[in-house]
């Protein structure tokens, strides 16, 4: 059963993973309604305090969170003044005191989110750590294998990119491993750890060779600005190595998906064809983000630590 | 009967114009209430999505919506993730997969509302696009002459300032000539397009002529930058023959209305003792921006592609 | 009996102080439920308009009025087009005639709350002007030193360093003085007005004198930026000579409390060791502004103008 927290998907088991994949379903299913909203979350505070840009995960998560008809107060720190001579935990502790019921955290560091939840007794959520998890990215994407192969115990999963940069493959990873499912990952040798061997991941730097076998494959956005630091070949490389175009999807299964967190690079990491194209469920990761976010605020227990102070 | 979208005026038809009309009073009429809310848009999600920056327009659909009981999520470009690298179809794509049912746009490129209404299934609401058209800003307007003077046919509305770079303008002139209003328009010779004359828009290049007959006059704020285009002439060379000041009311008729679309540039296109006249509506302008905006709101129907593919 | 507007406590009488301190709890009482929500403000409008970036303040106020219900809009000006070319009534006249019920104002200009006030119907809540009020701020911290003291008359407070550039020192003043309460101010004598006399504080400069005989002690924020104007001595010497650590605090009577506005600068105007002692009130103080922001909100009355002038 989920805690207080969402901080990494390194700490869940498969029986919380599996609580989650389940409950996703009835959130979903509010879309296709005329009022796509629940009370669940009514009374509730969910604060989104972001210290790195991001629209899209801090939109997914005003959303989940309105459909469930909490009250939802953005923070963007670099457009604030919590950034001036306050320290995290200050910041955290004025939060709590606020009555918070949610604190949904983006930082550049890792370990930030975990800071948070040591010291609060709101409910903290990671949405994106450094280098180190970003769960809930890991979530839909496990749902949304999950939802299209109907199972993920033997399923064979390609992560292609910057495998050591990317909290979304280690989310990935983490969760997939866990589930019982087949984790490899291709790209620069540069940009793949060696330790990922060790817990069972496959290791490919042809990405030709490793897609044969995959049912699905998860593209990761190449972050351009990495380039300066002599670990990323040139973009003209990258795409000819592994970009996902046409020609290299047609060596997959046939009935392979491919996935990407957004936003894509077009004809970089992914080509526009491919993109498009019916073996993609970029979009379908999308809606099934908010439904998941929504799951996860309605499994986590704020306050557990207060009430377990008082034996409730 | 108004469709999916509302991209622009110049495809609107009289009837369309006048349902629309006849929608805002009810709206309105809520303003005057304790509670000045109704549950139409009750758990629907409307975005904003702006890539320039504007707090009139963007506050005045924020509040419409809300009074519509909608979730509203604000997205501003510029201070924002989406701008790196994704293109806006894929913006958009993600907008509908979070399954937003209207998004509000406001861009500097002509066209980019319609390119997303032919690529979502969602409502989208055309806040200004580039030199093209601002709809609700013509239907406010139009509302406003509409309330004030008790018909459009055969009403006398002048139009001052830059007409050729005027969104604003453009949305008046589509909706004025369509409800069978006399059109004229008043501004330096750089500033006005000729092909006006075509569609029926009488041109002046003198105001203290042009005012003598008008029931309206609308002043466009001037955007001070265009001097740089060479386009514009000196300021004191624009207030001294384009500003409209209590010398230029006295020459139009006794019950003439004036206009702005605000932020007024006062003592510049408009002197400060007309604005605070009692012929300037420009604060009843914006209270029937918001009545307008949920009544476009109330009629558009989001997702009409999906229901008629579906055939219900 | 508050009226329209809260601009400042100067004009405030001890009754008015008495009825919003016997406001709050019922307010505070709500965070201790499950649906921390009231329905008092529902279908009302509240805009925050705050020329000057502020993350705490903003998020309080937003986090009150969405607890009441009410729909809540926030206009940063810095990143928006308000700042363009339009005066601040003009600005004020919008929201009033989008029907905003509440503005809550920050600005770096004494006064300007009291301009709109004068201009608008809504009610105007002064959340800091330039160095003159904030009235929410004394309000909250009047609120934690009568919840915590049980009273305020012959209750002993101090205030702690740059009083002249403060509103949050000025608002308290007035508050506490009006309230009977004995208020003394501490710090270097360049940031010390000597006006303070007349209206009954005492005045020192030796921090260690002040604070034996202190139920209180209000540490003010330092603006490091301030020391440029020669008026502030180095922050070696500041911290020697004013912050408030253990030593300091030891001299202190036993059941003190300390007070902070936020955001600490820890280290520098307190230490790190008095911000988590037992005697620090500061994460209640945050509290507690929520609830007194409820109060206000509740107590004042948007269009008691036009309700006067139809008798009503």
């Amino acid at each position: 059963m989920l805690g207080k927290d969402l901080l990494g998907l390194e700490n869940l088991d498969k029986k919380d993973l599996q609580q989650i994949l389940d409950s996703v379903k009835p959130f979903k299913s509010l879309f296709t309604r005329s009022v796509k909203k629940a009370p669940t979350l009514m009374g509730k505070t969910v604060v989104t305090l972001f210290y790195e840009p991001s629209t899209r995960t801090r939109t997914s998560f005003e959303i989940a969170a309105k459909r469930l008809s909490a009250d939802v107060v953005n923070i963007a720190v670099n457009t604030s003044s919590v950034v001036k001579g306050e320290s995290l935990i200050d910041t955290g502790k004025t939060l709590e005191a606020m009555k918070a019921d949610y604190v949904v955290i983006r930082h550049s560091l890792s370990g930030t989110p975990e800071l948070l939840a040591r010291n609060l007794n709101a409910s903290i959520i990671n949405a994106g750590d450094g280098f180190h998890e970003h769960p809930t990215q890991g979530l839909l994407d496990l749902y949304t294998m999950y939802d299209k192969k109907k199972k993920i115990e033997g399923l064979k999963v390609l992560l292609v990119g910057d495998i050591r940069h990317s909290r979304v493959a280690k989310s990935n990873i983490w969760a997939l491993t866990k589930m019982g499912a087949s984790v490899a990952v291709a790209g620069p040798p540069t940009l793949i750890p060696k330790e990922l061997k060790d817990i069972g991941v496959k290791v490919f730097y042809n990405l030709d060779e490793a897609i044969k076998n995959a049912d699905v494959v998860n593209i990761l956005r190449i972050q351009l600005e990495r380039q300066q630091e002599n670990l990323f070949p040139s973009v003209r490389e990258y795409v000819s190595l592994y970009q996902l175009n046409e020609e290299r999807l047609a060596k997959a299964k046939p009935g392979v998906i491919v996935m990407h967190p957004g936003p894509m690079n077009r004809g970089i990491e992914i080509s526009s064809s491919v993109a498009d194209s019916p073996n993609a469920v970029i979009n379908e990761q999308v809606t099934n983000g908010i439904a998941v976010r929504m799951a996860v605020l309605y499994l986590l227990k704020p306050n557990k630590v207060k009430k377990h102070a008082s034996s409730n």
